[in-house]
């Protein structure tokens, strides 16, 4: 493997998949998504489903390397790339890729693996270790928390490239599950983005870092509230979503440092983390995703046996 | 209103109804249900759905008083019955009834009020209140800690006939949403009834209990269990019921005395419940759900005015 040729960089999810060209010198000089995630295909569809996306792109002549993070890896997915047990050095992740045949042999395929923790909660991530690793190669003197705010939010304990730990919070899962299927459904029924769900979302926050463990009956509140005050949809959902962040803040927070705490998610939720890290006496710090996938992808890929 | 005369007695809920004839000395003398609860009912038709219960009863001669309590005074009920505000006497709780005219006028409804609480956290509760009240006149000395386990767990805090305050956890509907909707629905499908269940839910009661403030990522646990462990669908819906329950219970922990806590629903899950309370340290005592709602109709009749 040549650091001086182009190769192609590939986050697949389960919902989705993203593709970019890397020129010798770590540029960007192409990208293709797909929405071909692995929660759509079969073991035997992966191969024409990354051949589709590359087609989009200009590859360079001759051997193409293609690495691959996330979800592509899982049992359920096109080739298993057996996790590596957390505490671990995620700068030796290449070295547990696994490399799936594809039907145009000039494509050398590596999946990276995930990382599982058994001691301390068992506990599994796969995609979020190459953001890490990307974290750690842009900023190697990093040793703290990281939150990655999302459907499953990561928090990770690193130490350069060292993952110490890590925990997963279902928060952006369950802040859809209690809108869409909920009793509380009612009550965040209509415009969603007035001016007091801002009110509402710091309403919930306070609530939920003052007294984590009374989740179970806060998010009853939401259905009071609208009983009782007459609070409507968007301070409904802002108490929520609040409340959510606010719990799952405050249960970390006794390990979080004053050093800024890295957040690597879309722009919007981590600036909802960012505002509820600041109540809660801490900081944190945006970090563009796409960035950090890169740039981990890039260092997994000097150590691919 | 003559307290020697038969009456009706109606637990009128959100999914279903439930209807008593009751004699002059307490004694019931019929019982009829049907499906017919307030989730499945526009305003108009309440009157043939409580009509239609009461034909397959065998009813006293000339006025009979009709005493319901629960979701048919809700706004979107039959008609509102307001709440009383804790702290509260229940011992009122019939001087607060409504009345909706029967097209046949020899019978004289009353519907209940329920009871909210504005100071302390916002919360509602239609129907536990007559429970409540029933338990009350059962145990007129017990002050302390009542626990309603259920889709919306009530907590009530019980001085004789006074309501003090009351909260309400979501921990019945967590767990259907959680198995129905939730990502941790592929480590429950299955056959949820073998022995690992039990130790399952130990464990999850355990890590409930020891760390209520972590429920959001102690969850995840189930799907990395399933994973790792290879953990059967019985052993993560055991762990997942201990873990909602054992968290419900260690919120409300400091508020229990020595004194076993009245447990109020249904046998199997006040078991599991009354098992949790055990390895809190605590202790609880099985009361019959159907007693105590009778109980409570019978002392509110006797306070409508």
């Amino acid at each position: 493997m040549s650091e001086s040729d182009a190769w192609v960089g590939v986050d697949w999810g389960t919902s989705n998949l993203r593709a970019w060209v890397i020129g010798g010198n770590g540029e960007v000089t192409g990208q293709a998504e797909s929405d071909q995630g692995m929660g759509k295909l079969a073991r035997e569809q992966f191969p024409q489903a990354l051949q589709d996306v590359l087609e989009r792109l200009t590859l360079p002549e001759g051997k193409v390397d293609i690495v691959v993070c996330g979800m592509a890896g899982a049992r359920q997915g096109w080739l298993e790339a057996p996790y590596l047990e957390a505490p671990t050095d995620l700068a030796a992740l290449g070295a547990g890729a696994v490399h799936p045949p594809m039907p145009d042999e000039r494509l050398a395929v590596s999946i990276l693996p995930g990382v599982c923790q058994r001691v301390g909660g068992e506990n599994v991530m796969r995609g979020e270790e190459t953001q890490l690793l990307g974290l750690a190669s842009l900023s190697p003197d990093y040793a703290g928390l990281v939150c990655m705010p999302g459907t499953h939010s990561k928090w990770a304990r690193l130490d350069g490239t060292r993952i110490e730990r890590f925990a997963t919070a279902m928060t952006g899962e369950m802040f859809a599950l209690l809108k869409t299927h909920s009793v509380l459904r009612h009550s965040l029924a209509g415009p969603l983005d007035g001016p007091a769900q801002d009110e509402g979302f710091v309403a919930g926050a306070r609530d939920g870092l003052d007294n984590p463990a009374a989740l179970l009956g806060q998010l009853f509140t939401v259905r009071a509230a609208s009983l009782l005050s007459g609070k409507g949809p968007d301070w409904c959902a802002g108490y929520l979503s609040g409340l959510l962040i606010g719990t799952e803040i405050a249960a970390t927070r006794n390990d979080i440092s004053t050093d800024p705490v890295p957040l690597i998610g879309s722009a919007k939720l981590c600036g909802l983390y960012m505002r509820v890290l600041n109540m809660a006496g801490a900081s944190g710090r945006l970090v563009d995703s796409t960035e950090v996938v890169l740039a981990g992808l890039r260092a997994a890929r000097a150590s691919i046996a």
